[in-house]
């Protein structure tokens, strides 16, 4: 949870007995261990470097004195997987994750995990073991800088991606790190955290720790007019039509919107970023809408001629509208946002997500005269069988067969190009999430997500798919990912092997010379990179892919890699329709 | 060469005939390829992306009219090892390099290379294909931006880590272009170049392209008041000791520098960064100078009393200085500097170090009266053997078997960590060039900047030295970088497993869990990463080791990749004694 603090928590008052340290008082290394502890943050992840070592000791030493476990670490093979990682962990966890780098040359690396983070509304918190204040105070030409004196280059840039950057100084760390924090999980955006390493371990009054962070409250008087106006827009409305966007998914909304869609005269559109937020089978959902590109005509024009329409933590960016291609206004609809909302040309500010989708069930029920029910939408049929099992394979035939070996609850993760493009087009099982990067569309990113989103819901069956191109760009992470005993469920992982950049070759130039990728042996990568315990397979068939996924049931405690291979420039229908408007 | 554009150019009038596009022009990506193959750049890194493709094909478009080749494209797995490829790359040719990533998620996957860049002072040049000028201004939510309407995030990031950051508009973009490439060969930094979709095929005049630039001149002024500095400074200087730092490199001075050492009366300690500028058997060479981490208690003493002591492109950084242990004052001592020299308190601004350079030697040479030959240096002795075959490998054994088997001419490419501190503690036979970065110190650096080094100079016998720890962060480079053809010589890759991060744990908490990294199995990994042709080893004693490095002479023309197993908390004994100074 996101918007609570997760655990309470008991004094800290002792934690410092013993050590000869001033009761009362913990290190600012510790204050923040504590922090994230509070908000549900389980696990860290990041790499150590000359300027981190004592900032990790602080974060990862043993709790003592409040029964909480200490703050597991994972170690990536590199930044900008730890980041992405971090990033995945956020979302499936609906809360903050924390990635520790260290100065200058690992924080730098992480950069593009944190955008992606930023552009996405992922509260990544990310750490960074600084030199010492005094060093820098000096100017001193240390290593890992750039040799000129100014230690702020490195927070500069992370000003850019985040919500908030911030060097600690000892004096006032403490409220500089609770400000940091309540930033993170208010506005959903990764925040930085700079903490020199003679800071780290300077002592702090623990007292604030007995009162856990929780996300600010909306505004009361704007939340009263807010209310006002929705029930007095939607007063007579017969049908309402909502557009549920992933800023749901970040505040762990999904059961209100399932409280919203069960309303009489609701129906429920989603954007790709969001797709099975409500299960697909659910009477209300109309899919995924994406303007011109809406697979369904039905669903397209009940969105675009919607009134009233509602837009419910929607993103309104190039791919998530079709290429701008959305028939409605904007403006004109109820716009319900992570920190305000607008109804009929009206702003309130300070009204968060949370209150504002509970003020549109609340207006819903109230609605007089009561609307009937909307005749039930037509379950979407299966998809049919679409190839013989000797058949090559080809996205045409892929897709269907995944779809139907989805079991339900599962999560689905989607790499940018192809795989995201072909996912967004099944009808998932209920209870599946789609877990992707449409937004920021930096490919790499759901192979280190993946290892994230396990370690958030251990539980929980997942499969990634990715293609090869994307897979190269973070590929160390997959021992890790696969390794025994990461997570309850262990993973499926399905490495679309297409020979390169198929998403940019169906843009342009598919002959050029930097469409191609070094052709690898993926088969041998799961046991070189340290997980040989995996069940490995390559299949160029439908038989042999319908085969393999039927083995994955019978050895569901082993990992699988799967190489699936597919013709160089075949692509999902999607995929090549969006291309054509590129173009 | 850096200082004046390689090779002389054609009008490019004829290179629009036949196009329809108006006569006497051309496109700003072709104007832009142009200018950086009359700087010498054959090759070109980087990876494709939506933004970059129209861009892409400009650069890489086959020549006409001016029979020069077209650029040659080196794609890597990602944009971070495509940066350190291309600071490999300027580094061994002593001129720029290019690389080309996409806007936003190719981009910040840079930073860090980048970032390396400039605090090693290597002028890289980043260009990134960006969403259409209209599209900006227009602040359109398009995917790979922060969905904020703000395009300028990234440019912003770039301008901490570059000596300039530009965005081109169609209009001026011809100027734009020559001052960017300018500044990164006058100032030895990288620079950024934004390169909006419809900027890259926009039309300019090429006329500009008949006068290839080069590095403006030193001032006139400013250098005659040096040169009469230099020459009062040294005129009865019967010893002078030259401190040689890595600035000479970037600036190709090691044939000047030769041609000072050569002088009488001349001593020339190097840093650890500039190791073998001069050849270690050189009389001359008092070997690397580190402040109290000197090896040669004779070459400390030497350069902390010189007088005069000459700084000549010398990083006053704490890896290069033992920690700011160095004796001598540098305020009094004469330092020459990329676009500066002091002398005696007097600042001579405008001055470049080529001139400066330039200079010294003749001040040296015209010192009255004639200073007599110093005494000649011991040559150092060749490394005993240290270890019976059976033994065990540990470092004390490794680098002197790697000493004796090396050949003159080799390039040695070191990892920082304990791969640095090894070879800094060789002794190279001459010819040999070390290359690592003791300034920036960003694991994982190496592995792509040999890529980037052996397509800078082919025929070049080249040995990588890098750790398991490190070698994890870049590992994708790796079958790029061992496949055949890629150069006339191919290359030598020792991969020191020590099972994670050892010069952390000299540092400090040797036990702690984020010391440790996934366990790989090498051997398996040059075939699965694309070059099964690779010779392959595994060595754990020092008669192994011996017998795969003969083996390698016996196989000169297949990849060598050896897994040298070594004991995890061992070290260089230079990395011991420089942790327990950070403790």
């Amino acid at each position: 949870m996101t918007t609570t603090a997760g655990d309470s928590t008991s004094t800290t008052a002792t934690a410092t007995a013993g050590t000869g340290a001033p009761a009362g008082t913990v290190t600012v290394g510790a204050y923040l261990a504590h922090r994230l502890r509070q908000l549900g943050v389980r696990h860290l992840f990041g790499l150590p470097g000359d300027f981190n070592l004592a900032l990790l000791d602080e974060l990862l030493a043993p709790t003592t004195g409040d029964g909480e476990p200490a703050l597991r670490w994972i170690g990536s093979a590199n930044e900008l997987n730890a980041g992405y990682a971090a990033d995945g962990y956020a979302r499936i966890r609906r809360g903050p994750a924390a990635v520790v780098t260290t100065f200058g040359v690992g924080e730098l690396s992480l950069v593009n995990a944190l955008a992606g983070s930023c552009a996405e509304d992922v509260p990544v918190v990310s750490v960074v073991g600084m030199p010492a204040t005094g060093a820098q105070a000096a100017g001193a030409l240390l290593h890992h800088s750039l040799a000129d004196g100014d230690f702020d280059h490195f927070v500069r840039v992370a000003a850019e991606v985040t919500a908030s950057a911030t060097v600690l100084r000892a004096q006032g760390a403490a409220a500089a790190v609770d400000r940091a924090l309540l930033t993170a999980v208010g506005t959903s955006k990764p925040v930085y955290l700079g903490v020199p390493a003679d800071v780290a371990v300077a002592r702090v009054s623990a007292a604030p720790l007995a009162r856990p962070l929780r996300v600010l409250r909306s505004d009361s008087g704007s939340t009263a007019e807010l209310a006002a106006a929705l029930r007095a827009h939607l007063a007579g409305a017969p049908e309402v039509t909502v557009l549920a966007g992933p800023r749901l998914h970040r505040r762990h909304l999904e059961e209100r919107m399932r409280a919203v869609a069960a309303c009489d005269g609701v129906r429920v559109a989603t954007q790709s970023a969001s797709k099975a937020l409500l299960d697909e089978s659910h009477p209300a959902n109309l899919g995924v809408y994406a303007g011109r590109f809406t697979t369904s005509e039905e669903t397209r024009r009940r969105v675009d001629t919607a009134s009233p329409l509602v837009l419910a933590g929607a993103v309104m960016t190039d791919f998530l509208t079709g290429s701008f291609t959305h028939g409605f206004d904007p403006d004109a609809a109820v716009d319900l946002q992570l920190d305000h909302a607008r109804v009929a040309g009206d702003v309130f500010w300070g009204v968060y997500l949370d209150d504002s989708l509970r003020l549109l069930h609340e207006a819903l029920l109230e609605r007089s005269p009561a609307p009937a029910p909307l005749p039930r939408q037509e379950p979407r049929p299966a998809p049919a069988p679409v190839a013989v099992d000797a058949d090559a394979l080809t996205h045409a035939a892929f897709w269907p067969v995944l779809q139907r070996w989805l079991r339900p609850g599962t999560l689905l993760v989607a790499e940018a190009g192809t795989s995201f493009y072909g996912a967004v087009e099944m009808t998932l099982p209920d209870g599946c999430d789609l877990l992707g990067q449409p937004v920021w569309s930096s490919i790499g990113y759901t192979l280190p997500a993946t290892l994230g989103a396990l370690l958030a819901d251990p539980g929980r069956e997942t499969v990634l798919v990715i293609g090869d191109g994307s897979a190269q760009l973070t590929v160390q992470e997959l021992g890790r990912l696969l390794q025994p005993g990461l997570a309850a469920a262990a993973p499926t992982v399905l490495v679309l092997n297409n020979d390169g950049y198929t998403v940019e070759r169906a843009i342009r130039s598919p002959e050029a010379v930097y469409q191609d990728v070094v052709a690898w042996d993926w088969t041998a990568l799961p046991a070189a990179l340290g997980a040989p315990g995996t069940l490995v397979r390559r299949v160029t068939t439908v038989g042999e892919l319908v085969a393999v996924l039927a083995e994955r049931r019978a050895e569901p405690s082993r990992a699988l890699f799967v190489e699936v291979v597919l013709p160089r420039d075949d692509a999902p229908d999607l995929l090549h329709r969006l291309a054509r408007s590129v173009r």
